[in-house]
């Protein structure tokens, strides 16, 4: 099913640019997304719904697939030199058994920061990423460009932590003297590593049910970016 | 000497716009910053040249300082919140005699990613920061935002890998066959830590130049992000 677009009034094309709001995305259940490896990544994991690209892509027939003018392709893109491909996915309800390893943000709100952890957990072969309602929506299309693809792979669902407790080992990064270098600690069969915002760290609400608060030894500065503290413990906490 | 100026067209708020220009930061060797954790350790290097506040700041007073009215301050601001200040910060020539420990930047072309590991690279005391002739300018205002102050506190120039060769071991990350396993080098004493673009890695030109080339072994997906990488290595590597 290929179809020819070049007018930016096009149904097919107003629809998918509806998907640039959360309230829209809600509803259909649905989401925007670009670049190749991207699409690769969500065919991979049968989530694309429709293509729309400027060159016939390789992609299962079923998924209707719309040949679009570059003026189109750059009202549905969110990059300024977009690659030649923007799809719609759906979104995928996750019920994950039995995950050891989870990786648990707590109110981040850049969605470059969101986007990158996404990232980086699935490159430390975490289980789960769980995130708290006042998160950016993972759906955001600045998160969906900085996962690289990986929102497609790693279950990403939205949570509570007390469902870890006692079954798990709460990590919680805290720039407290309570915490613990993270090179000392032992790691757990099964634990689940929290991040907090980017401006006031972790909540107390969250801290209060830590098993270990843990911190990064630095100099000079008070802290490290939320996203490069993240690489660091999951580098090592895996 | 504090002046109060309500005017988006006074001449003081047209020059310090200017400055959002590479051109005229260039001319005239200064560029735009803000909030106040930044001022503070501007102020504490001795490069802060005119302040622009809503309310009154705490700075020596051979400091010109300006009280703005809110829309003056968002003119300056490269933030949708300003936080109350921006200021005009001069460049420094920096001489550094024989540094140790050295992060390569090669071709970075995110502003966030290049101002993220110029902090990172402050946080985990290294002793200078390299640019590339052809990576986003480091007076760019987000890289400046996403430094978080610590462009006022490393040194950071412009510079040439080759002149490092013979005095330094050269730490090149590379996806290659060859590269090692990051975890089982040798901490040299004299090092330079290469990290390439965004895109494409380091250059050919700059692996050939490598004593070492090194990999973070990962799962799943192809590469992490840049200043992921560099937060890693660099808690390892210092």
């Amino acid at each position: 099913m290929i179809k020819v677009i070049t007018s930016k009034n096009n149904e097919r094309v107003k629809f998918a640019y509806s998907l640039k709001e959360n309230k829209n995305r809600k509803i259909h259940q649905m989401f925007l997304a670009e670049t190749f490896k991207s699409l690769q990544m969500a065919l991979a994991n049968n989530m694309v719904v429709e293509i729309f690209a400027t060159e016939y892509v390789d992609a299962p027939s079923e998924i209707p697939q719309n040949l679009v003018s570059e003026e189109v392709l750059k009202k549905l893109s969110s990059n300024v030199n977009p690659e030649g491909v923007v799809f719609i996915a759906k979104m995928k309800q996750y019920e994950v058994s039995n995950p050891n390893k989870i990786l648990y943000l707590d109110n981040i709100s850049d969605p470059g920061n969101m986007g990158t952890l996404i990232r980086t957990a699935l490159a430390f072969d975490y289980d789960l990423v769980v995130t708290s309602e006042n998160c950016v929506s993972i759906y955001n299309e600045k998160v969906i460009n900085s996962s690289k693809g990986a929102i497609f792979q790693i279950p990403v669902i939205t949570g509570q932590l007390k469902d870890y407790i006692g079954t798990h080992q709460i990590l919680v990064t805290n720039l407290s003297k309570k915490a613990v270098d993270f090179n000392s600690i032992e790691i757990p069969e099964k634990f689940v590593l929290v991040l907090g915002n980017e401006s006031h760290g972790v909540s107390k609400e969250i801290i209060k049910l830590a098993t270990t608060e843990i911190i990064i030894p630095i100099k000079n500065i008070d802290s490290l970016n939320v996203a490069i503290a993240g690489g660091i413990l999951m580098n090592k906490i895996h």
